[in-house]
């Protein structure tokens, strides 16, 4: 069975707090939910908001290979004709395939927020959509606060949707619009719409307000309705919509529903990945499917098992989603985790391999001193190839300085550094200034070496992470530092620990040095 | 109806990626989840985790109210007797009142994890429970993988929870290990169980891998589940475990469940926050119920309607679990809760008092510049107090120089830092060395202030946390420091924020005198 999808990451979503498109963004948007196969975006706002007209005048070059675009507005505004509602009209000027409009079915909101009879809202929304059909446009009703409407009151709530039925409305979609209904309560409400409203064909548009979305989307497909509303990421008003990128794998995977063209399903992650960059936002880690942790494993059972047999701890193949696994290190976590990461340095390295053994035991005893290479990759790959021997420092650090200070009570603050290092026999001294007292060692530091080592002209800090941890003893407390390191085409992170802020920086930076030249040396070698 | 909560924040939550918990952090998350008020608080692995058992060493004699401890570990190893194996010795050397184990429901594992016959493993339940029953420990049974092996092979899995139940446990919890489970599943599951195993009380511990931990919590429980199993900000392997800050509320709201003891709901928005800050991490914004954004109103219809109705955009009132309503681009959101705040301080002011405006602004500014007053309750009330001209700046810091070096190779890194501050009229200099620069800074400080002010002696810190936030403008990143300090009796927290983290400290540093200084002068008024 096929379901019918729309995204309106770009309406919708783009209500969400903290997230804001500029035109050329909802381009690249579209594009992307075009390129993942959806059915319908929704892209806008054209009668509330000048630059969605913009956005269509622009989109309809755009070569869409499966979807559709359609553009949001309501219904018309009470006491004036259709054909005469300018916010009606310039729906029609956005010329789309689809329109979707939106009306009210719970009698509170009639009332006390449209503040229009009972009579007149039924009418706003028959002519609204007749007006739209008459138009030729594909006319999807969004039915908002179906549920609520139809817990207050069901009779008036199910004539709301009968008007746009009997108007010509092609889809009929039952929001949860506050996000507060439960999937049985869905599931009931949808199978009693089926029978009032045979035709056409009902959809579900939900919010997550409960934590319920996804389930109440399932609910309502498992019930009869063909087309679901969603956004990719889950952007939306409050607590978001249907995460589309967290609903379409169970649908296709689990319920063999198809929501996409075939083979899209393997592209998820990397679009709602790119579409969260587009917004500028981090897509959560823990999200389903697609997060960057969902199929991480930190648990030493877990590790092992998962190693032992994919399915002992893994619902699906990442790969189905384009995701990928992760085996963590961590205290909780065991020989086989190490096994697996180091493979990738020494393909020989087995659980049973004597370095297995050694590096675990080496591990625990730095998390117990508070080092986590968790977050950690370039600096555990150090501590491997050096267990293994087939690490050589490049450079030593012989002496450094590092002072901040605020030399009256006027000035602002200000931080100085100078490193001296050691390379092959020969020294060099530099100093720098900056933004605090990390920002001036790293600059000191990336002066001395560069002379020796051009490359790192490139480097730069993209993050910096500074936890205070209890030593074993609740002696004196421990700081480790997590840096993130580029050079523009890849990204790595170290991992440094000391009771001293400044000293656990340095090893972090010489771990995040040493690893871009270890990378540097092996591709000159390929 | 009663639901009996169990929290596993502290075992199966550290499974998450990122999160590490020290003991002192453990320590602080028992007593938030205390003062919420769960049942049973499932605090660490002991056989696998030696830090585990200092904890437990530690957590006697906290004075727990309403939750009672309990160790995790698994059933004993194939071939050994109970009473042989170190790993069940562990778990009763951590004296706590229950035990949680888990054992393998599912035939797959247990012939390609744990590698033992069907008929051995249906043993090592048995022999397992019966064990800690004998010990006098209530014993929490979860059934790893139940609903994968109920899927594969029903009869061995009820057959695995039969032994279980016949040999004492005192509840059987029935797994989603994997989160592959949909609700009408869980269900169907949850109903065939109770038919099954009418004895003892039957739980539900669910992962969210499908997006579905919430729904088959919520679904389990109207199937007759009465015991929950989750974490409070939803930690947990992978996508994390059914979060409770986002079950509770839809428990007690919506289906009249009673989970906590009355009156605690509205606490839960402010617990979770701060067992996700102990955690040094954020909580989604999007999180149901307890998140920032799940009260934030953006689009223009929304905003309008909940001003006209609350009900028209909001599925419950935000106070009832201790969140605020947020109205965006307006500044209507917040002041209540300023002035809930600031009405410690001065009982006359309300939402509607100036000052409350005058601090919903300045706060705005403060939050645009990185600054955060979330976890800071001592800065906000320096910040209070200054808005209402009830604040005088005891001391001055004239200036300052912190140097942290490491003089040659050989030796350790060093910090040392003078400090020269200005009070009434009155110079004074001083230095000190510390572990790294801030603690030198602090020493310093305190060292030149003690002589004005004896009190100053007692005070030292307990607690820094640094968090790297982006600028506005993405240019230099700014730096945000958290400093908890303590004189012993009491515990205050305050902030600071620069480019610089050396002057964050300082700020951190200055409010945290001013308030012990501000305290000690009030209880001299007394």
């Amino acid at each position: 069975m096929h379901i019918e999808i729309l995204d309106t990451t770009l309406r919708d979503g783009a209500q969400g707090e903290g997230i804001v498109f500029s035109v050329r963004d909802k381009l690249a948007v579209a594009q992307a939910l075009d390129e993942l196969g959806v059915a319908w975006i929704e892209a806008g706002n054209p009668g509330s908001n000048p630059k969605d007209l913009e956005f269509f005048r622009l989109a309809s070059p755009l070569r869409l290979g499966t979807a559709k675009l359609c553009a949001f507005g309501s219904t018309r505004k009470k006491g004036v004709k259709a054909a005469d509602d300018g916010q009606l009209r310039s729906l029609l000027e956005a010329e789309t395939e689809g329109v979707v409009i939106f009306g009210k079915s719970w009698d509170l909101h009639v009332s006390e927020v449209l503040r229009v009879s009972a009579e007149e809202n039924i009418a706003m929304i028959a002519e609204t959509v007749a007006f739209l059909k008459a138009a030729g446009r594909t006319v999807i009703y969004d039915a908002e606060h179906f549920f609520d409407g139809y817990t207050a009151n069901a009779v008036y709530a199910l004539s709301t949707i009968k008007a746009a039925a009997d108007a010509g409305a092609d889809r009929i979609v039952l929001c949860d619009t506050n996000g507060g209904t439960f999937p049985d309560a869905v599931a009931a409400a949808v199978r009693e719409v089926k029978q009032a409203v045979p035709q056409p064909c009902i959809g579900i548009h939900a919010h997550n307000d409960s934590g319920l979305a996804l389930a109440n989307t399932i609910s309502a497909v498992q019930a009869g309705c063909a087309h679901v509303q969603g956004t990719l990421v889950g952007f939306g008003e409050r607590c978001g919509n249907t995460a589309l990128a967290a609903l379409i794998p169970s649908m296709e995977l689990k319920l063999k529903l198809r929501c996409l063209p075939e083979g899209n399903l393997a592209r998820i992650s990397g679009l709602t990945r790119r579409v969260a960059e587009i917004a500028n936002v981090s897509i959560n880690d823990d999200m389903p499917y697609v997060g960057g942790h969902a199929f991480s494993h930190k648990g030493g059972m877990h590790s092992d098992g998962v190693l032992k047999d994919r399915r002992s701890f893994e619902h699906i193949d990442p790969e189905a989603v384009g995701n990928d696994r992760h085996i963590l290190l961590s205290e909780v976590g065991g020989r086989s985790a190490i096994a697996e990461r180091a493979k990738k340095i020494d393909a020989a390295i087995t659980k049973d391999h004597p370095v297995s053994a050694a590096l675990a035991e080496k591990i625990k005893n730095l998390e117990a001193e508070g080092w986590s290479f968790e977050g950690a990759d370039a600096s555990f790959e150090i501590l491997v190839r050096r267990e293994l021997g087939l690490y050589q420092p490049r450079f030593h650090i012989e002496a450094y300085r590092v002072m901040s200070e605020h030399p009256t009570g006027e000035t602002i603050a200000c931080s100085h550094a100078w490193v001296k290092v050691l390379v092959e026999g020969q020294h060099e001294i530099a100093a720098a200034e900056g933004d605090g007292p990390v920002n001036a060692l790293d600059g000191a530091l990336r002066r001395a070496l560069t002379r020796f080592f051009p490359g790192l002209a490139q480097v730069r800090l993209e993050d910096y992470k500074v936890r205070v941890i209890d030593g074993k003893e609740a002696t004196a407390a421990q700081v480790r530092v997590l840096i993130e390191s580029t050079d523009g085409e890849r990204s790595w992170n170290t991992v440094g620990v000391s009771a001293d802020i400044i000293d656990a920086s340095r090893a972090a930076l010489v771990d995040s040095i040493e690893y871009k030249l270890i990378g540097d040396m092996e591709r000159r070698k390929e």
